[in-house]
């Protein structure tokens, strides 16, 4: 297993085979989520230099040198001038010299806390289509195993002020999607979110929790019990070093997370303003597939999910078996719908298929040059993948259309 | 005015005058609604000739003979092969001797009803749209110059096992529409329809029922007072003579009259077989604007709805600016959507120009190769389109695509 605790982190244990481990341990307390030049910079010359050349005080003209004779990307290098690179600097410095990154550290031993960075077995594959704005580490307690799951993943978000409909719409939701082997990932908030992890929990499914803030303090606070047995029974993941606290950014960047670690994303009741419709919007921009649940137009819980399927083009969704046809969990191989083509794995669906599988239905035949709108591929394109896709069984040919077929 | 009432087309009347006339309102009693072929002979060679014919007895070859003597249309006539005809003409025969089409004539009479044709300047021009479906003529009885009103009229149909939801919904929304100037068409049926012709008359708007048997004998019995109080105020239309009866077959054909005759066709609540989804389903075929509101998921009469959402791309609308954007009344000049180009206004949009409007959201942008697929034209030729409507001020070009302004 390539994921250590982060006792084995602290300094006189074997540092150079840690180091890299350790410096992306660091850039979590340096680097606010999200952060874009941070990513890249870590990305393009790693973690360990990036820091030794934080710890170096060198400028953003010497930063970018480093870069550019690490022979990073050039179009990411030119994006990276001096004077951003100045301005990020000016952001991490105040961070290095703070005790964060050590009480962090320590804090996570305490906790039984685990580093995950790319390349760990554990690691969320959905991450990388995150591309810059990826984690560039990830803390988490609970059960490791439990991450692999994300690849049969649902993530299940909604308002903190829910509705008894909205709870019970939710309820059945998570039990139904536990029931046909979904992990449901959620954002532990009130309302909605807790409601989805509770659901999974009394279903003795899998679930995930992501948080705004470190792992050690559990937000709210009112889910302390619900966040425990989380722990015992999943996993609750943050990209956040213990200690830190959760602010209105750190929020919007979990979501994120929740978004790209899932197979697809599930609004279950949202106001018109609910944060649940920036997770939402998340999950679209990343291409996976996004289902909202209607409700009585009469109440005001359920206009962000109207809203999704009016102008979001979220599907709308009425129950389990209409949730699980967005991610459909195929022969145990399922892929998150980014992947661009996953290696060792030769029958795996190429993107062009993933792209043209993704624009159809199960129900409503589609002609194919409105697949090939939607997938955003030509319609000859589309014309060849579908005889393809038909030899394979996977759609068939309507009087009206092309449809997806059920996976067995 | 054209239109005449019956007891002008008794003979001994002017018989010459009011031959055609005579013909057609004897044709509503021989071919059922929707009859194809009886709609392609009265088209091809007249209402008279077709009728003359059948008096004489002329079978199907002989009545080909005539069609193509006429110059009828050769592929239609093509469609017409003896065969066909002969079993059109055994259709028609039994009824051609009966008492019905007389005593229809004297009913109407006594129930002061109107016939109109096409031509007649009441015709509800969106009619036209059916081709060889349209009615050969319609019975009217109430206030001719409320069908003028269809011209700005949106369907607003359902389910009869309606909730107190649906039925509240579908309050606001007769009460709202009527408000922003719109005549409020529904089929009079008890549920969504029945509240629909209600809250209009209650908020002093016009509302047309159409019947699936005669207007001299209201169904349901148990609407009569409703129906009478339409006649008052409105209008109640049938395709079929006085003293027929409502069949399952006339219901489904009464329903392509309401989606013809109207702008755009709103399901408020229906079940998941709901007949309202038939009607639905006749103002998707013709390319008229559908919306449906969606329910509680665990409500089984809103299944309909949400099915329609899913599956059959109708717009999810929640409020009644959200319907009135599926129909806007823009100079006062509304057109039917499948109006091909209108003679006598200079101004009125093409009907690329009217694909490409009704393609286009007042809410999420789109591309103009989303906006060529959703129209059905090509992607110059929408952009071409696109450049005059900006000019009009009647659409917006923003980041993401392009908008439809909303009508002032």
């Amino acid at each position: 297993m390539h994921a250590v605790t982060p006792h084995a982190l602290v300094p006189g244990l074997a540092p150079d085979a840690v180091s890299e481990r350790f410096a992306r341990a660091a850039w979590t307390a340096i680097a606010e989520p999200g952060d874009r030049f941070a990513g890249l910079v870590v990305q393009l010359i790693g973690a360990t230099p990036a820091l030794s050349a934080l710890i170096k005080k060198i400028d953003g003209a010497g930063l970018r040198q480093i870069v550019v004779d690490s022979g990073g990307d050039e179009l990411a290098a030119d994006d990276l001038s001096a004077d951003n690179l100045q301005s990020a600097i000016d952001r991490w410095a105040p961070r290095v010299k703070s005790p964060d990154v050590v009480v962090a550290l320590s804090q996570a031993a305490r906790y039984e806390t685990t580093l995950l960075v790319p390349g760990d077995p554990q690691w969320p594959g959905g991450f990388d289509d995150l591309g810059p704005h990826a984690p560039i580490a990830v803390w988490v307690r609970g059960n490791l195993s439990t991450l692999a799951t994300l690849q049969s993943s649902i993530a299940l978000v909604g308002a903190r002020a829910a509705t008894g409909y909205g709870e019970h719409v939710t309820m059945e939701a998570s039990a139904g999607l536990v029931d046909r082997g979904y992990t449901i990932v959620s954002g532990a908030a009130y309302g909605i979110d807790g409601m989805a992890h509770r659901a999974a929990l009394a279903s003795s499914g899998q679930t995930i929790a992501f948080l705004a803030g470190g792992v050690d303090r559990f937000y709210p606070s009112g889910h302390d019990a619900l966040l425990t047995r989380i722990v015992e029974k999943g996993a609750v993941i943050s990209e956040l070093p213990c200690g830190s606290s959760p602010t209105k950014w750190r929020f919007l960047q979990r979501n994120r997370l929740i978004a790209a670690s899932s197979l697809a994303t599930i609004v279950l009741e949202a106001g018109w303003r609910s944060g649940s419709l920036n997770t939402a919007g998340h999950a679209s921009a990343l291409g996976r597939p996004l289902g909202a649940v209607p409700g009585p137009v009469t109440s005001a819980a359920s206009a962000g999910c109207h809203r999704l399927i009016r102008e979001y083009d979220a599907t709308c969704v009425t129950n389990t078996d209409q949730m699980a046809e967005l991610a459909p969990l195929g022969d145990g191989t399922a892929l998150w719908p980014g992947d661009p083509d996953p290696a060792g794995s030769a029958s795996s669906p190429t993107s062009d298929m993933v792209r043209v599988i993704d624009a159809l239905s199960t129900r409503a035949p589609r002609a194919s040059h409105d697949i090939a709108a939607r997938a955003g591929l030509s319609v000859a394109a589309v014309r060849a993948v579908l005889g393809a896709l038909e030899l394979e069984g996977t759609v068939a040919e309507r009087e009206r259309g092309w449809l997806r077929k059920n996976a067995t």
